[in-house]
């Protein structure tokens, strides 16, 4: 049977699991759970997952969440995964380890925890908390500096490695989900950042066409959320008004 | 050179790793990082680490952060470590990864998130908001939900696995951390999580004596912040006064 992947192209770590698949020419199903309407909460996606969340996949009697954790599996378990993805060295691995763990509470808490507050929140009529906002843009610049200055200090890819692993695949999705702030707030947020923006591109390079292709929904959907935002009085600014 | 562990007892994923190279007869130094003085922020810590978290290990050359990928990397390069916390196994592996990575968003969040703005905080004479706590709150009522019904579902440790996993210890660790909420307050949280309570008893079982061990400084603590916490007016239940 055939791996299944469930998840949402709106998601980044779905973007993640899809690229991945993609570039390593892993044969899979695509199955979309439409989030934004609640379909994660039906009754057929709970026999997927009853945490509800995506990305997930099935693999004969396997059933996964966690796109690190998906990543991972994937790279020890497909023959044809190229092994810079994931490393056989203890060592190599183990900073690898160490990225997407970084990723969870850092990176990923500011960039998603900033999207969901400002932008996804208010257009589904949900009331973002001004404190929680504040916190999410200091997570998110702290872990952009460390993206910066610790992770991307020696060479192309994260920790100081010449060639992409699946740090690189999560954490670059992560980031691309900011291009959903609107133009002033995005280049604001990301300039100081040179080596971040230069790694955008390499691993979009590395891992072209599929990045593109897996983040055209996101690019879709930036021009309508930012229309609709821009309408919203006092909502444009990443900072809801006092 | 013998195996490197920076890190404090009061802080959960420390006392994770210190408890498993214990039990695993790992022959390592422990260093205290005096993090609640900011020694984490001192030049000399910042040669270990520049991201200043704790846990930090030093094995020869490599020097690693978070104790997810320190856990993974001793269970992998330490030959006596049992095979039951990290097996080789993909699938049983993928399981423990899974479970290891909700940690991190979901009850890491919850229960460091509240202990931190509900005590520490406070403590250190830091404001805290109100929504924050909330927040918090809510994410560790879920995670505890998810963690009793999904996690413990079957089986005596996490996931179904009759033998503790990494991902038993480091969870189980989390939860301890809620000792330090006041007693009313504690019991409300825990009550209704029966199995996560019979959990805690089993993986302090499993690892004995150097659960209780390494906890010690935490029960130590716990009678000193609760007495700080009661006479410090309007702050000893969890949520702030309106």
């Amino acid at each position: 049977m055939v791996l299944k992947v469930y998840g949402h192209r709106i998601s980044e770590p779905s973007r993640a699991v899809l690229i991945f698949c993609k570039i390593n020419m892993i044969d899979f199903e695509e199955i979309h759970v439409e989030v934004l309407k609640g379909q994660q909460f039906s009754q057929e996606y709970g026999a997927i997952t009853p945490i509800r969340q995506i990305p997930a996949i099935v693999d004969g009697h396997l059933k996964l969440i966690e796109s690190h954790a998906i990543l991972i599996y994937l790279s020890c378990s497909f023959p044809g995964v190229a092994s810079h993805w994931y490393p056989g060295d203890p060592q190599k691995r183990a900073k690898i380890h160490s990225i997407l763990d970084w990723h969870h509470s850092h990176l990923r808490r500011g960039a998603a925890g900033l999207v969901y507050t400002t932008i996804l929140a208010p257009l589904n009529g949900l009331r973002s908390f001004l404190q929680i906002v504040i916190q999410a843009e200091e997570i998110l610049l702290k872990s952009l500096s460390e993206l910066e200055n610790v992770w991307l200090k020696d060479g192309t890819f994260l920790g100081g490695i010449s060639q992409p692993s699946i740090a690189d695949l999560s954490l670059a999705c992560e980031v691309m989900q900011l291009e959903l702030l609107n133009e002033e707030d995005y280049h604001q947020i990301l300039s100081p950042y040179k080596k971040v923006k230069k790694w955008i591109k390499d691993v979009r390079s590395a891992t072209a066409p599929y990045f593109d292709e897996i983040h055209e929904y996101l690019f879709e959907s930036q021009k309508g959320i930012r229309d609709q935002m821009a309408t919203q009085s006092g909502k444009k600014k990443v900072r809801p008004k006092m």
